[in-house]
């Protein structure tokens, strides 16, 4: 979707594009880092601001630099929508949402100081971080994981499925076998600590007390310990064929006059006798 | 095993096939979906029924929801019996087997309500989900994994064999170095602990005192993160190999006269005898 | 090393030779499964026998039980000894020195019985259940595992003394940090801490206290939940290739009349055209 | 950067030059080997003499081998400057940078006793073990992993933003969801609890109180566990490819006509134009 300015808009217009935009001149370039560093400085105000002791020291500084930077934000944001040739295309991009979420709701947020929910809202404009990404060499790194992932989406669900299934199905029979103590409370519960045991990242309060629990939760180790594999190997997988799809893959027909195989694709001319193919 | 109805059956049996065995009709696709929540719901009420508080408040709702499902499950089960051609057939099958599980037992779930054990069949009905997935896009992903993690069964029983060798040994191994303290008060208990290590899960209430015995936890771990690498290592190889099965395989016949075999798939003689093929 | 005895050896030992070293035969297999379950049981004995409640229950059973295994597994030994051609070559092989540790030193374990190191020795029995993996369709898969990681070796060393000098280093960075406090009590508790932080398998008693120790902790999860990629995918990469290796690579010269390639290595004739290779 | 001795050197300068940085004389060998015990020593004595106990016990004994060692490597840093070509070439690169930080500032640390930042910089004295790994069947390898590394540089980048940008945003909803209870106490806290949630290390003072907290926990450690394969494959599909590298590339020079390039290795006609090549 090209929403470049037409070549007849205003000079000021087509210059401010370029800067806000692109990323291929020296101006591009500076404007993205000034956007990054303009990024990170208000999320790490926002998490500041969490901290009671700063907030008690600095709030009001704080305070200060939300406001400087939702300011920029929206400033930059209606540059953005001034400056494209169809604003409503841009404001309906999945850019343009991100780019609207990180300078609206803000200002909501700042108004509506006794709402916390808005504080998450917040941190989405680390979102932003990823239009940057969109240049330079992070944009096709970028794609071939999104590409990898997305490839792999039916097989992850599948994967997913039988996990949630297992918790399930594991967390049930250990309320049952632990007949609701040692933390094992309810059956929700259960399937909470079994997710915990089974993505090893273990849980603190929970821990089975029956030798029959205890022989259920070794073997729910040893299945996450060993079913991270499947993920894994679903992602590497595609990964691998990915990195060598880049390869044209050589599997035309023969060449008509010496049998020849192994053309590439494009190829007008067998590349062993220099027949017409 | 095809089991779908002779054509000479009445046409309502015909239709009721399509509906509930077939997923390529709307009709059939939307039943797949009400199949889905019911099935989604009625586990959502085991889960919630052994929550104290919400049975307090919702217990008779609830008790409702789960006779209403399991009425459901059997009055579908009865006319996937009626509808195909060879009932047993069906009824012996592996997706008939998990029909059976999700609709009679519940029932008797439901009468002997003192069992705690039934609690666990009725989460069984979570494996219905994995007959939804036989249809569509999940058929053949699912079989990818299943394939790739049956292709390394063997390995995968000689990975867990040495695992299961290696934390016996370091588990008696650190009960005699602590002395039977620190929580590690016997052989299996130890056993458990080195589980819980090697598969970096971590326990809460084990933990080595002796300098002895922390030198071979630190070694129990690095040693845990890096064999994980084998199970993975394993699928990934496979799956890397079933994705790449595109290639040619030259796993073409013999040869008429000398039985060589491993011919390239467009080879016009024998590589062995000469012998035309 | 074939240490079959001779065919002029008296017929009872070229019998029980077949029994006891191969397992083609039923009488072998059967041989087989005996040992596996008596590995089992002895190894369950030592376990159970750890445990204090059973002890004081069942100690006496326990240890005639021990009792039995032993001298089964030293007239085992003896019989073996007696059987082969080479009596010594057998007793120095690998195998010979595990079966003998499960057979003898045994014996001094339950003599010894004031000796709780002894008790390792007796877990080490489970070595044997990996001479039946030498046989059927283990042997090849478990090669497929030791080849890898033995080819993998020289990587794996470098991979382990980055890690090591990683978690000295973080961990004496730790202990300066926290100051000494906060279970950071001396640089090996603290690398100690660090080797269970970057293993993702997580220490109890021990949690930075200070801001800069959490963010350096923060830090290290991240590093230990990105590098475990290395081991991997070092071990992916020789098992891909690994089992691609079985495959003939085709790499030969061409055909001399029809300059055709990719013919099998041990090709006679050529596979278009029929030519002497 | 070649920089040995020119052959016009004095004899004992081309002889020590062989010994010290050459290892493929014997003497040369005998002085790795030496060198890697010192490093070992040296850093385990900086390690003992953080514990308390063996401090007041052996603390003058370890300062004297800390003294004997660091003696050593400043004898020996200056040995190298004597010896090379070019010394400020050597002083300049990164393996001297390493020989001057494992001599000279361990002096000021022996000097400067109350400054116990100055004990990292002790420890820093491993990273003189990768100096022995330039040699022999090591460098191959260690290359192998930095060069799959670097390869995965960008995408790796790319990931780790994705991985910053979702712990801070579950972070900060994980904040406001508890409402700054169970340990969620602020912002930065509630970050530091995700990265150790996503990473499967798991966090031991923080645990989610309310329902929605507990099931954006079980959210989080499935994430983490999924994602872990994102980094894995990265590096394994990069290693991959290394491996199999000796596969011809199919990239050879251009068409002397068109310019075309992708050529088979054996063409010999161009494939767009025809032209012999």
């Amino acid at each position: 979707m090209d929403n470049r300015p037409r070549n007849t808009a205003p000079r000021w217009q087509l210059a401010t594009y370029r800067i806000i935009f692109d990323s291929d001149t020296p101006a591009g370039r500076a404007f993205n880092v000034v956007l990054l560093v303009a990024i990170g400085l208000s999320v790490a105000a926002v998490m500041l601001e969490s901290v009671q002791k700063i907030r008690a020291a600095y709030g009001p500084y704080l305070h200060a630099v939300e406001w400087f930077f939702t300011a920029l934000f929206i400033f930059e944001y209606l540059v953005r929508l001034v400056v494209v040739r169809r604003p409503l295309a841009y404001a309906l991009s999945w850019l343009g949402i991100i780019d609207f979420i990180a300078a609206v709701p803000t200002l909501a947020a700042l108004v509506l100081t006794n709402s916390r929910y808005l504080l998450v809202i917040r941190t989405l404009r680390l979102l932003r971080v990823f239009r940057i990404f969109k240049l330079g060499h992070f944009m096709g790194e970028g794609e071939f994981i999104v590409d990898a992932l997305k490839a792999s989406r039916f097989k992850i669900t599948v994967f997913l499925t039988a996990v949630f299934s297992l918790v399930i199905v594991i967390g049930t029979l250990m309320y049952v076998v632990e007949g609701g103590h040692h933390g094992f409370t309810s059956i929700p519960q259960s399937v909470y600590w079994a997710i915990g045991t089974v993505t090893m990242v273990g849980d603190n309060d929970t821990a089975p007390g029956t030798v029959l629990g205890q022989a259920l939760t070794a073997l729910l180790m040893i299945l996450g310990f060993g079913i991270i594999a499947v993920p894994t190997g679903i992602v590497t997988a595609q990964m691998t064929q990915g990195s060598s799809s880049s390869m044209p893959t050589y599997k035309l027909a023969r060449c008509p006059r010496c049998q020849a195989e192994g053309h590439r694709p494009e190829a007008a001319f067998c590349w062993r006798c220099g027949e017409k193919v």
